[in-house]
């Protein structure tokens, strides 16, 4: 039998700028005998914040605006924006609650630097090898509600991989990865709530996922997925009119330039809608090094055609005739979008 | 202090289509002894569907495709898709890992009738009132690696509603809603590990989360976000081509129909990259019960213009030259696509 146990100590005092988080700990978990070797401790990110001063009074909407390297959807009073430290998030995790009224707290500079310092300074003062997570409350996408995820992790790691290995039937297990950091984020949840002033949380039985002393791993960083390497970089209607705005700078979300065959059947799909032309599409692709062109009927929707290519990383750098003959064919040079 | 413990029994056997899931469960569990009131009991979705003959040989393009109620976006060899039971996964769940060679699986066909026929089983057989959820491994958008989820749930509080309620310092707490029946999931994927053969856990310390014998509550199907609830119902590609497409089944997926403040906007973004109109944009609603016009310059892109009303829940109806003499605005009827 394997087992878990998770507890969140009590009494832990209001934490203000410069507060020693080590201390706050150490002093919730009886100075350090409630720690073992192999514990994970979780923090909450409010509570970190709060020590690394990252509070202010004013305006949240220009905090947001701030903290966020561009906006992902927007739908009434939501705004998901992606925030600097990569996370997709409502609001860039700026947050008005737990915290003196008037007043906003915003994310910690860096969560992973901050559970690296913890888990150092709790090895150093308390004597155990523990790793640190500092966590957050998302949204997910197609999903009610929130979980607590791991934006910061010091000593963990982060996700098992199991490419390469092969279940009790040999099957390869390819793509599995369990993101371990956020599920320890969850459990810490259920043990703190969000109403009882446990902002720490420990959770013991999975020392092997703690690393030795000295190593702190990956971090919480990554299990960010990189800007363009996602499906959903933007929001469905944000898509459709970063598209057809067509700014070079819009184009990252939608990823690197998609291979021709899914290009191709991409644009059949809009350039079929063309009036007369249904029955004579013909798309071919000549990708000699450094020419890619696209060959379509002459009355193709090109602003259709254009933000579809747009949208799977190429640009049309010009239209032309067919050189052929071939009726009113027209051709266009493509180019992928770098950036 | 808040405690938590969660383990994974071992020595459970290989589970084969009709056999007794909650058999299986009171075996690992001592006859029911090991289990207490107010106890999570967690049970794969694998071997949910391995015991309902859920598992098939035979093609898993095939497989995913029946599951699928429509793709949601897709990217080389990956294709997310909704599922009939509203999950947005890779694959449609449709698993070939802990099976035959050879064999892959489905997901249960009522994963929350499933929990409530076992939760019923255990208080019966074994005594005890215990929630039960059914749990699948998802991928997330815009984070590395998957956690497992809920699919199935009976007897629990899915998600702890704050709406309403207020922080320590008299901060509202309006859109606080965590999943806990997902977090819970993660919490027993920790113990139960991909590879050891244990496809039961039991969480316990959230008996508060437990419902009375007799209520199951609203079951994992209420952490589904609705179709056209969602900001991310299609990936940022599927999204160009849909609207560009633009046929009416397609559009449910971006939602209802926009405000028009919003489809205002975005019709601005795009309508401003026509060459010469963008000092002399004038957008205009009018929207007398049931009579919403766009106003528009005469040289606006109808294509582009279509695409984002269509993206916004908006069709248009009909283009004509604007009635007041005011140059070459065109005028367009826009009426609310409906399902």
């Amino acid at each position: 039998m394997s087992g878990l146990h998770a507890w969140a100590p009590d009494g832990i005092p209001e934490v203000r700028p410069g507060d020693d988080l080590a201390a706050l700990v150490l002093e919730a978990c009886a100075g350090g005998a409630d720690l073992r070797d192999g514990d994970v401790v979780a923090v909450t990110s409010k509570v970190v914040s709060k020590a690394e001063g990252r509070i202010r009074t004013g305006d949240r909407e220009e905090a947001i605006e701030e903290e966020s390297v561009r906006v992902v959807a927007r739908r009434g009073a939501t705004r998901i924006v992606r925030h600097r430290l990569g996370l997709t998030m409502a609001a860039a995790g700026v947050d008005a609650s737990n915290v003196e009224p008037g007043t906003i707290v915003l994310l910690p500079l860096d969560p992973d630097a901050t559970a690296q310092a913890l888990r150092r300074d709790l090895l150093a003062r308390g004597g155990v090898n523990v790793a640190v997570i500092v966590t957050d409350t998302a949204g997910r996408a197609w999903r009610e509600g929130q979980t607590d995820i791991a934006i910061g992790a010091a000593g963990l790691l982060v996700a098992e991989d199991f490419a390469g290995r092969t279940d009790g039937y040999g099957n390869p297990l390819a793509v599995t990865l369990p993101a371990v950091a956020d599920e320890l984020a969850g459990t810490a949840e259920l043990v703190q709530g969000k109403l009882g002033g446990r902002p720490v949380a420990v959770v013991r039985g999975r020392g092997d996922l703690v690393l030795p002393p000295g190593e702190d791993g990956p971090g919480a960083r990554a299990l960010v997925r990189a800007e363009g390497g996602d499906l959903f970089g933007w929001g469905a209607r944000e898509a459709v009119v970063r598209a057809l705005a067509g700014d070079d700078a819009d184009r990252l979300p939608f990823g690197s330039p998609a291979p021709l065959a899914e290009l191709q059947h991409a644009v059949g799909r809009v350039a079929g809608r063309s009036r007369a032309m249904s029955s004579t599409l013909s798309l071919t692709f000549d990708d000699d090094p450094g020419r890619v062109e696209l060959r379509l009927p002459g009355d193709a929707d090109r602003t259709a055609v254009a933000a579809v290519c747009f949208a799977h990383g190429w640009r049309i750098r010009s239209w032309g005739a067919a050189q052929d003959g071939a009726g009113s064919d027209v051709v266009c040079a493509l180019s992928p979008v770098t950036t």
